[in-house]
């Protein structure tokens, strides 16, 4: 840790995790718990993935010292269907029960040629792409999404009802890391709004509207009113389609009743995820072909390699966050 | 049939499918082949979705008449994992296998959770609201897509690779019809830019590249050069998710693997499609809160909704089809 001119404070990538674990132990959560998020805080910002990364901390510990996540969650897992499996959260974050699913998950969907997860009771407010890579690693193809609390309307609409609800695939590569995309149903990410609201940046045209439904390039205007869908309303389907499959198919809430319910304590509201994992019993020669085909175009690019490519720079400068986060997490 | 001024000709809607199945017999097609075909483009015509009705009828009857059909096709069923239901489409159209698989792959998926199933060794050529819709009516939930040959570039590229690749969800509705919606990774689908070409309308700005890459509004030009992904990058992280599970996943052919194949007869390539369903096991009670939450806003309908609220005004106008359309089905 080094404070710069600038104000901002510099940390070494090493420095990650033991500073976000360190932080949600003195708030709350025993080792596990708090060694699953900071895994997930870590991976955020070796792949400069920010707006995932620190920058969530305050939001975690918020929700733990408002005593609305349990930070002691013991996930449970059960099989109510023969390629169903039940994943209970014991209201804790989503990483711990990302960790206890993962392998008897993939063990499932190899056996059963298709199986699905269904994780309800926690609160989820990491990235997923780190989550269906964990799945890949382990052979499987990986779908997941999540809902969150109202930020876009549906199509013809001008009020938040869908979250920003991601959705992330992974699929295995031969001798090689999974290719992986993870993204919002929104034109950007509420993360990303944030961190533009935070840094007094303009957003794009078409991000989002103003709590009137007029375009706006302001992010705070926009958090106050509605981001808007990649590519209209197909985007739009999207996002209904992830509150039905994350929300009503798993027996959770929906953005909205989670909004409801929420103590806005700056942390997730309580909500669930769907991950399906599926068998590639046929091999991975035919998806290696058609990689190949896509890198033989100039400027394509995987999925998940511009996120990768940023690791080396990030190992070898490290990263810098406001004076501001870093005393909020050191508390 | 009445032939217009206009020289259009114009049908009753109940003349249409026997006008399909009829021109589908004489070219080569069993009963029960050429019924499954008439029936999809009679429920696109029926729905308004004109670009996957009667205008579709040159491409089957040409790929009967080459050969590379086959029009008495009878698709197989088996199991090889419990959740895996794999259909061997027999050479045969789609939609012959989507009657077949429909009741099977849903009573599946209630007792398995989930199930998929992938259909191989078929010419799909169809809407996929309808093959969804087959499922959501048997009271799953159901996730469909498909590739074809290539029209959209990957990220960053120019050239075509993935299909239009459309992605189809179909969620069961109490006491109604299904919510649905079934859209192309493109911008616009490619029976649209098809329909713009014969009869002469430009295409809105960003729907399409020219073969070197340039946007352009000529759907001449698109069809030679490339179709763009809806939502950028994510679109078309979306055709590539297609890609890999419509073709890697079940063991098919991907986009550019099936047009170097195809013998360019104007019909379908052969090809595959997956089919997932799902086992709505906590009832619909939520997914008609959201349904209701979405109609609270002025000017917001259900995906499907669109498209049903043409049926009455078709039922009782008919359609008109050119004349050119008209003789090459009646041959």
């Amino acid at each position: 840790m080094k404070e710069l001119d600038s104000g901002k404070i510099h940390l070494n990538l090493e420095e990650v995790k033991p500073l976000a674990e360190q932080a949600l132990m003195r708030t709350g959560c025993n080792q596990e718990n708090a060694g699953a998020v900071a895994e997930c805080i870590y991976q955020a910002e070796q792949h400069g993935t920010h707006s995932h990364g620190l920058f969530r901390m305050p939001g975690y510990l918020a929700s733990l010292a408002s005593g609305k996540v349990n930070g002691r969650a013991s996930p449970k897992l059960a099989t109510p269907k023969p390629s169903l499996l039940a994943v209970d959260g014991d209201g804790g974050y989503a990483p711990l029960a990302h960790r206890t699913l993962a392998k008897p998950l993939a063990e499932l969907a190899k056996s059963q040629g298709v199986a699905m997860a269904a994780l309800t009771n926690t609160f989820h407010f990491a990235a997923l792409w780190q989550e269906v890579e964990m799945l890949a690693n382990e052979g499987v193809v990986a779908l997941a999404c999540t809902a969150f609390k109202p930020a876009l309307p549906p199509a013809g609409g001008k009020d938040p009802l869908y979250g920003t609800n991601p959705v992330a695939f992974s699929w295995p590569r031969k001798g090689g890391e999974p290719c992986t995309f993870d993204q919002a149903s929104s034109v950007m990410a509420r993360g990303e709004v944030m961190i533009a609201a935070r840094e007094g940046h303009a957003l794009p045209d078409g991000a989002g509207i103003d709590s009137d439904g007029n375009p706006t390039n302001d992010p705070e205007k926009v958090l106050k009113g509605a981001l808007l869908p990649f590519g209209g309303y197909k985007g739009a389907s999207i996002a209904m389609m992830v509150e039905l499959l994350a929300a009503s198919l798993i027996g959770e809430q929906l953005s909205f009743e989670a909004a409801a319910q929420d103590n806005n304590d700056g942390g997730p509201p309580r909500g669930g995820e769907f991950i399906l994992a599926l068998d590639p019993a046929h091999g991975l020669a035919s998806s290696e072909g058609l990689f190949a085909k896509m890198l033989e175009q100039e400027g394509a690019r995987l999925p998940g390699d511009g996120r990768r490519a940023k690791r080396d720079g990030i190992a070898k400068n490290g990263i810098q966050i406001p004076a501001e986060l870093y005393s909020k997490i050191t508390g």
